[in-house]
C-alpha cells in the first residue's frame, strides 16, 4: 500500500501527553498510516522550552504563528492545559479552518461551547476524546454508536487519584492523610491535590459528559461539588458493614423539565452498582440509555500513553474526516438549566456521605 | 433545520432485532436525522411472513429483488440469522455497491473476511456491531478509538444466558439444570439452549473480536470450545471459598510467533479481574492495549432495543460515510493461526474449570 498524501500534525505543550503522543504516532506509524489512508508527520512542536536532546529538538517551535500560518498543518494537538494561552491560540486556529483536539478538560469545560461553535461555522472540528478518562473511549461512543439513543443519566467516578486513595483507605484503614501521602509518592496525586481531592477535576469532567449527553454545558461553579478529605476510614468501615463501597461519585441526569442535576460528591456506593468494583487509579462511567439500557466503559482514567492514545485518535478521526463531517456534538450554553439534587440518596446508587 | 437527502434503508429479516430496528428509527428519528444530517425512511422491510396488522405493512416485500434492484436504497440491515439466505443476499448486495448492516453472528464468524473484502471490491461497507455484545459500543471503538493501539488479548463473557444461569447457581445453590429452566422461564433461554450452554454463540462471539483486534478470522470450529453443562454448585462454591467466581469466559491472545490462542470454557475468575463483578444477563469485554492499557465494555448483550441500537448506529455510521471512507478493519483467512491454549490457568484471570 502506498500513502499519496500526507497528514502534518503540530503539537501544542509538550509535556505529559505532548510528549505521549510523539510517542504513539512513532509506535504505532504503521497502524495509523493504515487507518488514516495516508501518511502522518509530526511537523512542529509549540513550548516555551528547548529540548535539545529529543530526537524531535528540531521540530520545537516557541512561536505559535509558523502553526498557525502553516498551510501543510491541517490538525494540531493542544496539550498545554489551563485556559489563558490555549483558549486563545484554539480560537485561532478554529477561525482559519483547522482542526483542534484536545486533552484540556479545563478549557473544554469552561469554554467547549464557543469553541464547537466557531468549529461548526469554519468547517473545522474540535475534538477532546482524552480530556475526560483517559484512553477510556467515551466521547466518541457517545456521539457515535450512542448518537441516536436518548442517553438519560450519567453515574461516574472520573477521578483516578480520589478513587486511588479512597481504595487505599478501605484496604488498609489508612487515614485521609496517610492515602493521600501514599497517592503522592507513588505519583498518583500532585503536590497540590486541590483539583482532586475536592472534586474538580470530576466536576469539570462530568460537565463535558453532561454537555455530550445533554446538548448544554452547566457552568460548572454552579455544580454541587464535595470532595473526599473529610472522609473517615470510619465512614469507610460503616459502608463495608452494609455491603457498601465510598467512592467520589460524579454524576448527571437529564430531568424531565428539561433541566439538568448533577453533582460529585462522595457516595455509599451499593454492591449492585457496577461502580462498586472500580477501584485503584480506575476510572468507571455508567451511562444510562432508553435503548441500550446501563452501559458502562471502564480503564485507566489517566496517564502520559492511555490520554495521548485518546488524542492520537481524534487526530486519525479529523485526518479520515476532514471535509464534509457533520458537527459531533452540539452544545448550548447551559445556564438557568441547573438543578441541584435534593435526596438523601439516588437509586440503584446509594446515598451520599455527606 | 431542513434536510435535502433521504437516506433509504432496508430490513432483511422482521424478526425481534429487525422490528427493534423499526422501534428504535421510529423513536430516536429526531436524533438520527440530527447525527445524519439527512432524513431517513425504512423503504422495505423482507420477510416471508405478511404483517397485515403492522403500520409498516404495506413497506413488507417477499421478493429480495425489490431491494437489490432499487437504487434509491444504499443501506440494508441483515437481521434474518443463519448463514444459507443472508450469505446469499449479502454477497449480491455489496456486490452491487451497498453497504450491509448485520447483526448475524453465525454470518459474519463464517464469512466476514470474504464479505468484508467484498464490501472493499466494490466500494460499500460491511458493518456488525450488533453482533457481538447486543448494545454495547464494542466494534466500531475497537475500529476507531483504539485503531491505532496494539490491542493485544481479549478476555469476555459474551454470552448473557449462561451468565445469568452460572449467577443463579452462585446465588441460590441451584443446579445447572434447575438454572437453565428458569432461565427459560424467563426468555433468558431458547427452547433449545445448546448454542449458548456448549458456548457456540460465545466462540462465534470471540472469533469476531479476535478478528477486529488481530486481522485474522479463526475457523471457530476449531478453536477449543467447553460449555457449562458440566458446572456443578460444588465447583461453584469451591471458587467462591476462594473469592473466585465461576464465568464462561471466552478469550482470545495474540501470541508473539503470530499464532493466535483462543478458546472459550468456564474459568474461576479471580475477585481482581473486572469481569468477576459481570452478573446477570450482563456482558463484559476486556480488551488489553499497549497504550491504553486495560479497558472495559459492559453492558447488556442480548435483547430486542439494545441490538437494534447497535445496528441502527451502524446504519448512521453509512449515512455519514458513503463515499470515501477508508475499510474499517482488514481480516485475513486466519486458517493455520490458532494455538490452543496449554496452560491450567491465565495470569490475571484464573483456572479452567475442566
Amino acid at each position: 500500500m502506498t500513502y499519496n498524501n500526507m497528514l502534518n500534525i503540530a503539537i501544542m505543550g509538550f509535556g505529559t501527553v505532548g510528549s505521549g503522543i510523539v510517542r504513539v504516532v512513532s509506535d504505532s506509524y504503521s497502524l495509523i498510516k493504515r487507518r488514516l489512508g495516508d501518511d502522518i508527520n509530526i511537523k512542529r512542536i509549540l513550548d516555551l522550552r528547548d529540548f535539545p536532546d529529543s530526537p524531535y529538538s528540531n521540530r520545537i517551535t516557541h512561536d505559535f504563528n509558523e502553526i498557525l500560518n502553516d498551510e501543510s498543518i491541517s490538525v494540531i494537538a493542544e496539550t498545554m492545559g489551563g485556559i489563558g494561552a490555549a483558549y486563545k491560540f484554539t480560537k485561532a486556529l478554529l477561525e482559519s479552518g483547522k482542526c483542534v483536539v484536545s486533552s484540556n478538560k479545563e478549557l473544554v469545560a469552561a469554554h467547549g461551547a464557543e469553541l464547537l461553535e466557531l468549529a461548526r461555522a469554519h468547517g473545522a472540528r474540535y475534538l477532546f476524546e482524552g480530556s475526560v478518562g483517559g484512553g477510556i473511549p467515551l466521547i466518541r461512543p457517545m456521539t457515535e454508536s450512542l448518537a441516536h439513543d436518548d442517553i438519560t443519566e450519567i453515574t461516574a467516578i472520573l477521578n483516578g487519584t480520589t478513587n486511588f486513595i479512597l481504595t487505599e483507605m478501605a484496604h488498609s484503614g489508612a487515614s485521609f492523610a496517610d492515602a493521600l501521602a501514599e497517592a503522592q509518592k507513588l505519583g498518583y496525586a500532585e503536590a497540590d491535590p486541590t483539583a482532586d481531592v475536592d472534586g474538580y477535576d470530576s466536576c469539570r469532567k462530568i460537565c463535558i459528559l453532561a454537555a455530550v449527553a445533554f446538548g448544554a454545558l452547566l457552568p460548572f461553579p454552579e455544580v454541587k461539588c464535595t470532595g473526599i478529605r473529610s472522609v473517615t476510614p470510619a465512614d469507610i468501615a460503616a459502608a463495608a458493614e452494609r455491603n457498601r463501597a465510598v467512592k467520589l461519585i460524579a454524576r448527571a441526569k437529564r430531568l424531565p423539565d428539561g433541566k439538568i442535576e448533577a453533582e460529585v460528591a462522595p457516595f455509599e456506593v451499593e454492591m449492585t452498582n457496577p461502580l462498586y468494583a472500580v477501584e485503584g487509579v480506575y476510572n468507571g462511567v455508567l451511562l444510562h440509555g432508553t435503548m441500550t439500557g446501563d452501559v458502562m466503559f471502564y480503564g485507566r482514567g489517566a496517564g502520559s500513553l492511555p490520554t495521548a492514545s485518546a488524542v492520537v485518535s481524534d487526530i486519525v478521526d479529523c485526518g479520515c474526516k476532514i471535509g464534509n463531517q457533520p458537527p459531533q456534538t452540539f452544545w448550548s450554553d447551559g445556564s438557568g438549566l441547573y438543578a441541584r439534587p435534593d435526596t438523601a440518596s439516588v437509586e440503584g446508587l446509594g446515598n451520599r456521605l455527606f
